[in-house]
């Protein structure tokens, strides 16, 4: 059969690694399929420089990507320039020109991501995206095909490797959160700024494209409210295995109604839950559907291997989509629902005091008055009175019924900072 | 667009949660795929008594499946009858008719799955048995799709909930072996006769299974070791935990060259892995993969509300299929590795002895003589010195070579039952 011509724009660690891949592999890709997959077109920058494997030297190698979009021969346009600018070029114009596109852009897609995919189902072609999010988790196929026949209400999942080296980290080592982020710049795990990790930026994009393919459900990332792990100190491990819990960085989006509950935060999770025991840079995802309940998937976060893995799973079903004459596999209509972070969670406060009388039965007071009952109080011994951590958890309310009560506490004279608040997942 | 016809035989839990979600989520099904799914024809053979949901009042009811193979209008056939006579018939039957099937049935595709398969890619037929193996896993999915970019080398797999219940029960409550059995037994989680559960039958259906979908391999069931879970007692798991493990019935095949190493049994797991960490009647199947190294998926392991999500999914994913025009979706080409349980592994011996010096020396002096390296030796205290259970660990040596120190251990006059001999999966 005739080989479908596809197109590489962008050769950094996974476009070489697909590169890398489709030369090893490229016999039994073409078995499976039932036709080869050629890569006619390699563009980069540096395309002069670069060394590539061997079998790509009928390639078209250019440093101009409109040679590749440009090029009536390619069917598949792979975009790996990553970033919200060039990138949408490219897969605009391709789109314009009826090339299906693959795509391991984060960013874009969670960005423009409806827009884009909106451009595609009309111009009949597909938009694969895979690698754009949890790469060594075929989250995509799983919600596309796998369990396509459930609904999905909720997603779940620890989407950012960095936030969840450092937060696993503090766990098992109990250093402090300075030294956690430098251990992870030091090993390339986290960038010199890594605020868009840390503050949740990233993976609320992550989240966006999730329950984009999920949910079907057309949110702004800026529209889910993101917390920083910045102020998750050791102590407050030790507070949270008491509970049976451990901390991580969850995002999270719940369906109920006309209302999408979502945010990316921090969290208490059950130290025996699936969320508890993901170490290291893995990532996770949950997914909890009407029919056939929850299931939870464990991967590589990132990397060039697992994620060049998802370009090329998902070039083999655009192809053979392709062949096949089918365009579009993705839902048509999308829901705008209103996006609220108005939980309603148990809750771990963790506040910081100057120790004197009388403390508790303030807060206590506090918390009444706005109707919040207290769960637990718990004040490990060793601590300096001058700086006193100790930790109050609430029975499940609302985050809007919590924060008047939080605003009022961090107003008293004896704390010395607003308390840290977490929800706790159960 | 015209719908596609279905014929579903077999109204037990699957078919019945099979029918509740088609008629619940008929129209979300309907928009995804581009046409409906309509029911066509039923059969049960309690089909006049059966009560069905509203919806499919002008499908043929009958308790003939001759009625619904033979019936031209129906494209895809659904074998929900299970066991081997009848199912094979009507699987048959249905691919000489050049009906698509989707089948729930491990028993058949473990056992004839690779002749079935033959026949249907010969027919240029879909056969699609997501829910005969972990039904709350999409594994045929994302072995079809997910990772078809990776060239997947093992499998490992927690594939019986059975065993994993009263594995985890008696690691939870430290209860004997045969009084977690009959808790499984009371809540309906064990049969009377759990053989097949419990000597590992019924895993290595399914690990048969997914060897041929993810490594592409054809092995009968026998041709791969089971070992029984019946030998495991509650001081092993003390045990086990010293060695900071837990004892997990694994299923697993490892692809090496011309060689298929695979087999089901008891096995010491790291108690932090993916593997130690499934609780009560949970299935996880990981993936290892040549490119994206390794990925986990944890759900339900049976249950028919999660194993009717897979039929139903497994319908759209045929019916999308056919609306194409593709046929075949899996390797045509299979392999037939030699098949040898000849894994090289650390082991975990738990001997069981009538108490006297020198029984140690006399048991190093007999590994030492076949080569084998000693780990560790541990002894707990407070047990009856007439039946002691102690625990050697050794380095990792092939099964055929500690094989022959074992047989002499075991007819040593101090040994009171051969010893528990486990894998330690690192």
């Amino acid at each position: 059969m005739q080989p479908v011509n596809i197109g590489i724009i962008g050769l950094g660690n996974v476009g070489s690694g697909t590169l890398d891949i489709l030369a090893d592999n490229g016999d039994r890709i073409a078995e499976k399929l039932g036709f080869p997959l050629r890569v006619a077109a390699l563009c980069s920058r540096g395309i002069a420089a670069k060394k590539l494997p061997t079998g790509f030297e009928t390639a078209i190698r250019t440093a101009d990507w409109r040679e590749v979009v440009g090029n009536p021969e390619i069917q598949i346009v792979v975009e790996l320039v990553g970033g919200t600018g060039t990138a949408r070029e490219i897969i605009e114009a391709a789109i314009d020109r009826g090339q299906s596109i693959v795509t391991a852009n984060k960013e874009l897609m969670a960005l423009h991501g409806p827009a884009l995919w909106d451009r595609a189902i009309a111009a009949h072609i597909n938009l694969a995206m895979e690698a754009s999010v949890a790469g060594g988790i075929p989250i995509h196929a799983v919600l596309r095909e796998g369990i396509s026949g459930d609904r999905i209400t909720a997603l779940y999942g620890i989407l950012n490797g960095t936030c969840n080296y450092i937060l696993s980290r503090i766990e098992t080592a109990r250093i402090p959160f300075s030294e956690a982020l430098e251990e992870a710049q030091a090993r390339g795990y986290a960038e010199a700024d890594a605020s868009e990790d840390l503050d949740g930026g990233d993976a609320r994009a992550k989240l966006a494209i999730l329950t984009l393919a999920g949910l079907q459900t057309r949110v702004a990332p800026e529209a889910m409210r993101a917390r920083s792990i910045r102020g998750v100190d050791a102590l407050d491990f030790d507070y949270a295995a008491e509970l049976d819990c451990t901390i991580r960085q969850i995002s999270r989006a719940d369906l109920k109604g006309e209302t999408l509950f979502a945010e990316v935060g921090p969290s208490l999770v059950p130290a025996s839950s699936p969320f508890g025991r993901v170490q290291r840079n893995l990532n996770l995802v949950v997914t909890s559907g009407h029919y056939g309940g929850d299931m939870a998937f464990l991967g590589a976060g990132a990397g060039g291997d697992p994620t060049a893995v998802a370009v090329v799973s998902d070039l083999m079903f655009v192809a053979e989509s392709l062949s096949a004459g089918v365009r579009s596999h993705w839902p048509q209509q999308f829901l705008a629902p209103k996006v609220s972070c108005d939980f309603e969670t148990p809750w771990y406060l963790r506040f910081l005091v100057r120790d004197r009388p009388g403390i508790i039965a303030r807060l206590a007071e506090i918390l009444s008055a706005h109707e919040l009952n207290i769960d637990a109080v718990l004040q490990k011994p060793g601590f300096d009175k001058a700086a006193l951590p100790f930790v109050i958890t609430l029975e499940p309310c609302r985050d809007s019924q919590l924060h008047p009560a939080l605003e009022k506490m961090a107003a008293l004279d004896f704390a010395i900072k607003p308390c840290l608040c977490l929800p706790i997942l159960r």
